[in-house]
């Protein structure tokens, strides 16, 4: 039996359009606070069971059409040695960055199972779960996404270092995204075994290149990850933070479907892509601290600029901290309500 | 006798590309640190004799073909009676957010010359010192930015509080963005009638909208400051920072010459525009972290995908505060080297 969200994603007709919210198992719900408080972030990630627990959670607390599975993008760089903290407040913190070649020799081989075995783990207890209620979906971060965190350290706003790098030494550069590329096409297939039924490939930071270093060093590896991942019937979603000035470049990447933030128009995505292109996204995030009457606006604005294309609907970028939970419930409502189609 | 600056931003033919930078006077060079460990952020803006000494100082420096004048953008909110300081380290502070549509009518009305009278005394001096070298360049913060920090308080990444008062009361942020555009105009007006023989209108986080909110909130307002504003021998920037999905909604906008962030190609820019738009832009500032030849390879690059129209070399945003003077220098330098036209 299909999924609604996984008909979509594969460009199937359905009878309405699915939604799922980036970090929607997260901070803003009292009951995945409940659980944090008894464990840190890294050892939740760490536990099968209670990261299985909390990735349920919004199916039903908000009726969302999938579970994504509670994780980080940052555990492969703590699969190939570095270490990895998480600071309350600071975010994520790598106290032994990779910025020469000779860095990037230290890091270790990697086995997704072996290293990161955790993950795939809840994945197999979630699916357990959900008996079939809604299809889990596994991720990873991108190549040049997590060559940034790497090369930083912690999270940036410029990647000064990450550049220099990449400008200085792009031999050096691309072997770390090699390593890398490896890595999280690793973790995405164990994910897909375990019983992922799509898969997302996070690229949050290679909208900030220029498009020709796009082109040069995030493209190619999260390209080479979606050719070794990609399963006909397993969606496969490449999202791009900040992808308008790149749209020409993604064509023929090989994703499934495209992950778009809020920053453009669904619109102006399908004038390059066509009409029958997956499209995912993409509500600026932030709509969600307006009043319900302006979410419901904002809904309908999305679905009318998607123009009933192949569609998933989603924020543009993951849903923030301190947004009250029914204004996150109501705009599940309002897609599952807006978006029926007439039948005839 | 025309400038080349301003020759090329008025798309006439130049014998090569000249360049500014923005921030161009600023904390990177030790003459500009030396003069600031005299007087405060705010004071220096206020101070017409300091203000024009450190706008100069990177035409000595650098060989810039231009001298913009060293101001903030936040001045005319302190002019409408906000409560405006400068941090060190946390950036502009405004204690008195205007959240509501009653908070704009605590906003005194606006005169440049009376609210803000030493910035067009600083163009005068730097106008009189220059003795026409080079061409003196003025600027505002553009409405929908500067209600970013009115509503905010201070520098954002969000903007939560801005798009709750958008969304919520679109008629009260209107009034706001209304009152901001004619004060802005009013500044830039001042500033022409001074001496800018070109300005600069600064949308840095409009980019950051949704497409439908950017024609509704940013773009209307932009164009009513243009309409007010230019002048047919004073060319008018608009600069958009992440403008890659907002590239059909600028056109007609009746700005001379585009400011393009590097997150986007001028040969994509190009693909809208056509081969007569004047563009400025759009080398990545952390371009300038990496080694000289890799510089010279991106200006290199700049200049290939802007194919040859007319052009205005600037960074795709401010110089960073830690980047050495000598490769902003060899940046320039390369700029004119690279960018003279064969005669024949």
């Amino acid at each position: 039996m299909g999924h609604l969200l996984i008909d979509a994603a594969l460009g199937r007709p359905v009878p309405r359009t699915p939604i799922w919210i980036m970090r929607q198992a997260g901070r803003y719900l009292p009951e995945y606070q409940a659980v944090r408080s008894q464990l840190s972030f890294l050892e939740l990630c760490k536990s099968p069971d209670r990261a299985a627990e909390v990735s349920l959670q919004p199916v039903d607390i908000l009726g969302v059409d999938d579970a994504i599975i509670f994780s980080d993008i940052l555990i492969p760089l703590e699969g190939m040695g570095m270490n990895l903290v998480f600071d309350e407040g600071k975010g994520p913190l790598l106290s032994d960055p990779i910025r020469s070649r000779a860095d990037v020799g230290r890091l270790t081989p990697y086995d997704a199972i072996r290293d990161n075995g955790y993950l795939p783990d809840a994945i197999r207890v979630l699916v357990r779960e959900l008996g079939g209620r809604v299809p889990v979906i596994g991720f990873a971060g991108a190549p040049y996404t997590l060559a940034c965190y790497a090369v930083e350290g912690k999270t940036g706003k410029q990647f000064a270092r990450t550049k220099a790098f990449m400008l200085s030494d792009p031999e050096g550069f691309r072997a770390l995204l090699g390593r890398l590329a490896d890595a999280v096409a690793d973790l995405l297939t164990a994910q897909i075994e375990a019983g992922a039924s799509m898969v997302q490939l996070f690229d949050t930071w290679a909208g900030d290149l220029a498009p020709e270093q796009f082109r040069a060093f995030a493209l190619p590896f999260a390209v080479e990850v979606i050719r070794k991942v990609r399963r006909p019937d397993v969606p496969f979603v490449y999202f791009v933070n900040g992808v308008a000035g790149k749209l020409h470049e993604l064509q023929g990447c090989g994703a499934t479907m495209l992950g778009i933030d809020w920053r453009i128009g669904l619109d102006e995505v399908r004038s390059v892509y066509g009409p029958t292109m997956p499209l995912q996204g993409n509500l600026d995030p932030c709509t969600l601290y307006a009043p319900p009457e302006a979410i419901e606006e904002q809904v309908a604005r999305v679905l009318a600029e998607n123009a009933g294309g192949p569609h998933v609907f989603n924020l543009g970028h993951g849903v923030l901290p301190d947004i009250p939970v029914a204004h996150v419930k109501h705009l599940v409502d309002c897609v599952k309500r807006l978006s029926v189609r007439g039948d005839s």
